[in-house]
């Protein structure tokens, strides 16, 4: 019973998140009765990170098990020909070991978040964005975001219905870039930890939002952060500008 | 009676091109009208790149003359609200001499096509790419592609509709760049020139994906070039790949 290990790429906007629910449209809904047309199998995915409603992903990584040993093209592209007109793509599929599990060998995921900074509205890209209108300081964002690095209780930056059974976390990355395009800025927040809370890097960007536009200052986030107060925290940036960008996993199964 | 030089960015995929129609919504059409609803004011825009259907811009320049002088920001701000929710943005308006013609002032059209270059389809960015899902090779593309350079009878990649009143034009620039990206290449064509003609540049591309692909040579795309027979050149690329990204001016009209 071959195991493949799926990397998936999705459009966040129509879909009730990743995960499988009696009465919506998930991506892990879609994929699996695109699986099931082509094979007649009736499967069950594991992710490497559930994303909520309207988060993109352009490197989720799920696994399978198939009764059949099915050629990896042909898994790929049967399953892409189901998913039509689904936003989603299976961007390959390659057979491993039973060993492999997309969620628990997992040491590591990495989201990306996109702001977009001028005042008129964005159109080409509107729904990757966070559109924020008044003029943000990325240099402030980066300051206040390397008050948020390693191990803390992220209480404050949880969401209410956060099921994980502890708020302690270890943020490995929190870099803000700024890419000038033309007459406005992208900024862009690159985020990893092993895992995060529920809602946590929305909040982490709302939040850094503030410290942009100099609301807050870099102590007052190291402040909202020991605090354990999610009352103190920024506003939750929008799902549509989060997107789930790869995951590392512990040797020797790789990227 | 001030003359305004706005810059525009729109999605094409809603609009039946740029230019003004009775009965379709065209970006022309929405712009004046939002105009017309801040100032009441009947205007008339004229662009420096009329645009086809389904083609988008993100620096398409357009000027209109309005009795009363309101401020820059105003008409900015206020056309961008009565545009919504039309994929249309009025990026910047300042305020120019009488002598400014977006269109007649113009002196180079800057473009550039989005190939998504892998078997899989694309998600995130389709309405801005033309999906080839074989192997493109971008240098027999780029080789092809300076065989175009220069002043000729472009009579080979013009569309039957055609208006200009002469075929022969003076291609400046076409490069095409790879970027690789995570597991997909994206191909981008780069190409300018004072004026197109119609639908030159999609006709263009689609040559050169042949190129691409090694169903025919550079040598050959000079004799289709040499021949100013539509009827040798290759497939039309579609309009969502193509952005109109740019323009220069006379001096000192400059960007």
């Amino acid at each position: 019973m071959p195991r493949y290990k799926l990397v998936i790429e999705y459009d966040g906007a129509p879909f009730c998140g990743w995960q499988r629910q009696p009465e919506e449209v998930t991506v892990q809904g879609v994929v699996e009765a695109a699986v099931h047309r082509f094979s007649g199998e009736t499967v069950r995915l594991t992710c490497a990170g559930r994303t909520d409603a309207g988060v993109h992903a352009i490197h989720q990584v799920a696994h399978l098990d198939l009764a059949k040993p099915w050629r990896t093209d042909t898994v790929r592209d049967a399953t892409n020909a189901h998913l039509r007109p689904h936003p989603v793509s299976i961007v390959s599929a390659e057979i491993v070991g039973e060993d492999f599990d997309a969620r628990h060998r997992a040491i590591r995921r990495h989201y990306r978040y996109r702001i977009f900074n001028r005042r008129p509205p964005p159109v080409i890209v509107r729904a990757q964005v966070w559109h924020v209108p008044w003029p943000l300081d990325a240099g402030l964002m980066h300051e206040a975001g390397r008050r948020l690095l390693g191990r803390h209780d992220f209480s404050a930056f949880r969401a209410a219905e956060c099921q994980a059974a502890s708020p302690i976390r270890t943020l490995e990355q929190m870099d803000i870039e700024v890419r000038t395009m033309g007459l406005h800025d992208e900024i862009v927040v690159a985020t990893s930890a092993r895992s995060f809370l529920h809602h946590q890097v929305r909040f982490m960007v709302g939040t850094l939002m503030l410290a942009g536009c100099n609301r807050i200052s870099a102590d007052d986030v190291a402040e909202i952060l020991a605090s354990a107060d999610r009352s103190r925290c920024g506003p939750m940036a929008p799902a549509q500008g989060l997107t789930f960008v790869g995951v590392d996993y512990e040797p020797p199964f790789g990227k």
